[in-house]
Formats: C-alpha cells, structure tokens, sequence
C-alpha cells in the first residue's frame, strides 16, 4: 500500500488500496444462519489499512450502511475517479488515523459488492441464487466479520464502528460478542427501526418488485427491475436528507435556464432532477435483489430479542461507547440514540453521548467528519491502543 | 334531502344526499388555463348540504385533499356502506353545522371522481385525453369552482375551508376573489410545498409512471398502473401519519398469528399490511393520470407567485382567518403555517391561529373533529352569517 503518510499530524490519503476476500464456511457445513438455513461458500470483501500492532490491539473495524461497501478509502488506481466512501475520516492524521490504528472495513453478506449475496452464483444449480438465497440478518453479517476478525488474526477489536446499518452492526458486535470489543461507536443509528422506518423500506421494496423487470428476482442477465430500483433509491434519498437540508439545497428552485414552469410532467425542479440522477445511477452499480436482502434485514434487527430484552443485551456489553447521533436526522433521529444510551447508563455502562448540531440529515454521518473526527480523537485518548 | 336533523344542538347526519354535476365553459370558447391552454366543457362534482339562506350569506366552500371527492357527508343510499370523507364534521349540530350553514364541496378539474379530467372523454378525439388532458393548477381549481358558486348565485361564501391541498385552495379563493370570502379557513396546509414535498410528489409520480401499464397515459381500458399507484399511495400513506401514529398504530407488531420471523419478502409487520391494503384499495378508486396531474398542481402552487410576492398578495385579503396545524403534521408542518400567519398579521389582517396537538400527523385534520369543530364554532360567532 503506498500513501501520502500524515507526517507530523497532517491529514493524507492511505494512497493506493485493493479489495481483498476471504472465502469461508465451505460445504458441506457451511455456516447456519439466523433463519435456521445454511449458507456457503461465503465470500467476504475487505479492505485495511496501516498497520496491526505486534500487539494486535489497534484494529478498528468500520461497517457501511446500506448501500455502501468494503472501500472505504484511498483508490484503486492512479485515475480511480473518486476514493472510497469514508475518505475523509480514514487516513493518516484523519478521524480513524491510520497511523495509528489497523482499519477494516468488511462488506455484508446478502449485498453486491464483492460479498456473497443473491447475485453470486448458487454452487448447487451454477446460476445466480437469485430468491434462493436465504434471508440474512444482522446478525449474521456480523457472525461472517467475526470470522473474518479470527482469519486476520484479531482476537479482540480496539473499536468497531458505523453509521446507519453499519450501526446496528457495530451494536450487535458489542452484544453478542462482549469480550472482543473494546470501543463501540455506532452513528445515526437504533437498536431496532421504527414502524415508519419498516415501512419506507417496504415501500421501497414494493417498488422493485412491482416492476416487471424483477421476473421474481430471475432478472440476471437483463436489464432488470432498473425502474424499481431507482424509485425505492429515490424514496430512501428524501430520507437521508432533512427538509432544512433539501430547503438550502433546492429550495423551489427550477432546473438551470428554465425561468418559468413548462406544466408538464419532465422533471423542472431541481430536486427531481437531483432524485432522478441519484436513482439512476445507483442502478448502474447496486444490485436490486441485495436491496431488497438488506432492507429486510435492517426490518428484522431487534438488538435486544435474542437475548431477552434490551437491558439483558446490553448488560452484556464490555465496550466503552460513543454514541452519535444527528439533530437533523429524522429516519434515525436523536431519541432513538438515546433510547440505547440511557439503556446503558442504567446497566453501568461507560458511554459517551453526542447529538451532532447539523443541517444534514440522516446523512451528516458521512459529511460532518471533522466533528466527528474531533469526538473519536477525545473518545480514544482516554483509552489508546 | 332526508336527514336526522340535530334537534335542540345533537349531532345528526345529513342523510341521503346525491351527487350534482355542473358543466360550463362549452367549446369552442372554454376556459383559458393558467397554462394558456383552453379546456372545455368543463365538469365539476359537487354535494350541497343545508339550505342557502335568503340573505344568500350562509353558504360554505368544503375543498378536500387530493384524494377527496364533492362526497362530504351523508349517504348516496341506504345501504352505502361508508358516509362521506368527512361526515363527523358537516352535518346538523356539528362542526360545519347544516341548520345554520349552507354546505358546498367541490370536486377539482384534473380528477377523476365525476369532475373533468384525465380520464374523461376528449371531445376532439371521442377518447379519454389522457396525458393530452392540460396541466391544471390550484389557481384553475378554484377559478372553476367560483363559476360553481356563480352558477349557485353565490356571490359571497360565508367560509372556505380545507385541510392539505383543500386548504391551498382555501388560500388561493381568498387571496384570488378577496370580495367573495367572509372567512378562510387552511388547515394543515403551506402557501407553498417545501422541496421536500416536491421530492415525495415526485417519486410518487415516477412509481406510476415507471409502471409499464402506464403506457404513456394510455391505459384506459385496460388494468392501467396498478402497482405504480400502489407504491405511490403508499409513500403518501407513509407522509400522512407521525411516527408517533405509527407507533402507536403497529409498533414492531407482526401480522396477527404470526409469532416469529417468516424470513421471507411477503408482508409480515402490521404496518406492512396496512400499507398494501391501503395502495390496493386505492387503485380501485383512483385514476393514476389524476394523480399526475394532482401532486403536479400542488407542486406548482405559489400563492404569492401571481402577486408579486405573498405580502403582496396576502395584503388582498378581506377574509377573517382561521389557521390550523397539527402538532405531529410533519408533511405540512406548524411552521408552514406560522409564516402565512405572520405575514398576515403584519398586513393587519384578521387572523387566528391554532396548532392541535395530536399524535395523528398530517391525517389530523380528518380526525380531530371534535376539536376542530369547536374552534369553528367560536371562530363564526364572533361574526354569524
């Protein structure tokens, strides 16, 4: 890995990176799921970044929301267009300085970037598995990181963190494997979605699956559900963004070079063209069936139902936590933090909490890395690597 | 008109009522839209409820949201199996009290419940018009509906009133025909959507027309987009209600019967079922081009726009104001209406404003009867018909 180090405190890019795999649970075992099926081959992409101390103690494990994936930093090449999702907080001298700490990030079982998912080939029938494959959950993304962590020779990870869904992981590594987390961060994020947050992805899936381009998820090898797609895209977009956030961006404003309505139905206000170009694109590189896998999984996620309630879950914890959230988020708002925190005050627990004075939304998380950085700096000093 | 009248003050129903239609503007002269296209004929549904005074001064405009219909109150037979949208609200003894008010609703040109729209025949062409149908605003809504109350020889309403997109139309009458509104009533509304309710416009849109039974419009005589106006319904559906609602609606809850995760895609959480009841039902009843054209009048709407400015157009005002929000109304939020009140109030206007509190959302404005009938109750008697 060549980089441009962060000499003497300065911010830098980790340089040059490349996804790798790890590629487990072979049959006839396989690995069994949270649903009872069994499932494997699996295949993990991953990237890090620095170094792992002889200690093995500074390993930080980053996890992505739904749409993201295992880069999280640097490019893959000289004339790679844009770094990885989390460029700005990974690096040296960045909020997850990698001069410091071992960075992981590790994409998800049941998505499309490299990780086995409905879009990989089913080695009992040599077609994609299509619906076939089973259901996922949390828990199981986080089960497959776990081996991952045993592969690379990590028995217990300095922190694991995330914003969104890569939250509800970071929680449930702290639950269901106490002992091999030392600092929890999770970001805009619960421990369970609310009613309005299943039915946005219900929506969103009934969208794709309206289309007739989905064929029941047989679509591999055509255009597929691309419609579908990029409406629950554009329904998941408005979420991530606040009303204040869309107000200073969009405003009523019309498209460039139009001064007054056509009264008709072409997109003329800049956030439907802003929706438009955000759902097609996502076509081109998401996979429909994976959308529908992880949503569901975000749905099931009930931090506390395996282990008899919140407060039982969470006096397992051995981590200490920084929990994040932001005031403008209304998909995972600030009240559902502090359901976690106050859950873990009263169970004795050492945590930090922060709502984020942000205009950005739901999306903050991945924009206001500065002040994030400054919390991890002040969240870490107390306990280095 | 047969009804239960409300004897000594008790709240009664309207009874047996019949839809009537209006037809105006006959070709070739029509009537010249804010677009600059000409329509005609041009149909409007409407229900009358109570009896118009001598003095011709008791007459109330009902405008409803846009899924409404001219059906307020009462029954079209005795075996109708649901009264109209807002029955707990117009009748004898209540709210919009029919022994002493004259009670109109108004359909919209541009919808699909026996008023001209998209779906009604072109008489160019002896087809629907589909998507030839002209973009129709809220300015052209309540122009059409001031040659109903000519047609009625109402010169002057004693009240306009309507909740969301009604109450669009209720800002509009006041501000368009300041001469012909003794008092204006906009509940849950905005003078203007913000980008945000654009963007959910929008994606609804794009759901229907993503639909290949959409076929460019031309669907009729056929299943039509179904699915498309499913997913929108249900994006809507998902605006209309709080979080709180929801929670308190469905919570995490399954489908009845169902104990533990299915694992699969069908719907399992209640708020998933109620969600697919809810867009199915409404394909039945709704015409898809009407919503294209309905959210695309909303969106357009700028109640200052045809005036130089809202001060400028709010300073047209003679009505007394009554605006009313919803506490939990996240779609058409307090602050929406603060700032028509304001401006208002520095024209030195007559305004009174009240926010109900209530867990209900956007969909309040139906619900809240009680309270909202009694705000109206005090509100008219300072200044009867």
């Amino acid at each position: 890995m060549s980089g441009s180090p962060g000499q003497n405190g300065q911010r830098g890019s980790v340089g040059i990176v490349e996804t790798k795999y790890f590629t487990f649970a072979e049959p006839p075992d396989g690995m069994v799921l949270t649903s009872g099926a069994r499932l494997g081959p699996i295949t993990l992409a991953y990237e890090t970044y620095g170094e792992l101390n002889a200690a093995r103690s500074n390993a930080t494990l980053v996890m992505h929301a739904l749409s993201g994936d295992a880069h999280v930093a640097g490019r893959h090449s000289t004339d790679d267009r844009k770094p990885g999702w989390w460029d700005e907080m990974v690096g040296p001298g960045k909020g997850l300085d990698t001069d410091r700490y071992f960075v992981i990030c590790s994409n998800i079982i049941g998505g499309c970037q490299g990780s086995t998912g409905p879009s990989s080939i089913n080695p009992a029938t040599g077609k994609p598995y299509a619906m076939d494959f089973p259901v996922v959950t949390i828990q199981d993304m986080v089960a497959t990181q776990a081996r991952l962590m045993d592969h690379l020779g990590i028995e217990r990870l300095y922190g694991v963190i995330g914003g969104s869904m890569g939250g509800m992981q970071a929680l449930q590594w702290a639950v269901a494997y106490p002992e091999r987390v030392r600092h929890c961060m999770p970001l805009a994020t619960t421990h369970r979605l609310t009613a309005q947050g299943i039915a946005f992805d219900a929506v969103g899936r009934q969208a794709i699956m309206a289309d007739p381009g989905w064929k029941d998820g047989n679509y591999y090898g055509t255009p597929g559900p691309e419609q579908g797609l990029a409406v629950a895209r554009m329904i998941g977009h408005i979420t991530y963004l606040s009303e204040d956030a869309m107000r200073i961006k969009f405003g009523r404003q019309l498209v460039k070079g139009q001064e007054d309505y056509h009264y008709g139905f072409e997109s003329e206000f800049q956030v439907e063209t802003y929706l438009d170009y955000h759902g097609r694109g996502f076509v081109v590189r998401f996979d429909a069936n994976s959308y529908l896998y992880i949503t569901r999984a975000m749905d099931y996620f009930d931090l506390g139902a395996d282990w008899g309630g919140l407060d039982k879950a969470l006096a397992r914890v051995q981590a200490r936590f920084l929990v994040v959230s932001v005031s403008s988020d209304w998909l995972f708002p600030t009240n559902r933090s502090r359901v976690v925190v106050s859950r873990l005050q009263a169970a004795g627990k050492d945590v930090t909490f922060t709502e984020i004075n942000s205009p950005y939304g739901h999306d903050a998380f991945l924009l206001e890395y500065e002040t994030l950085g400054g919390l991890l700096e002040a969240f870490f000093a107390a306990d280095p690597p």
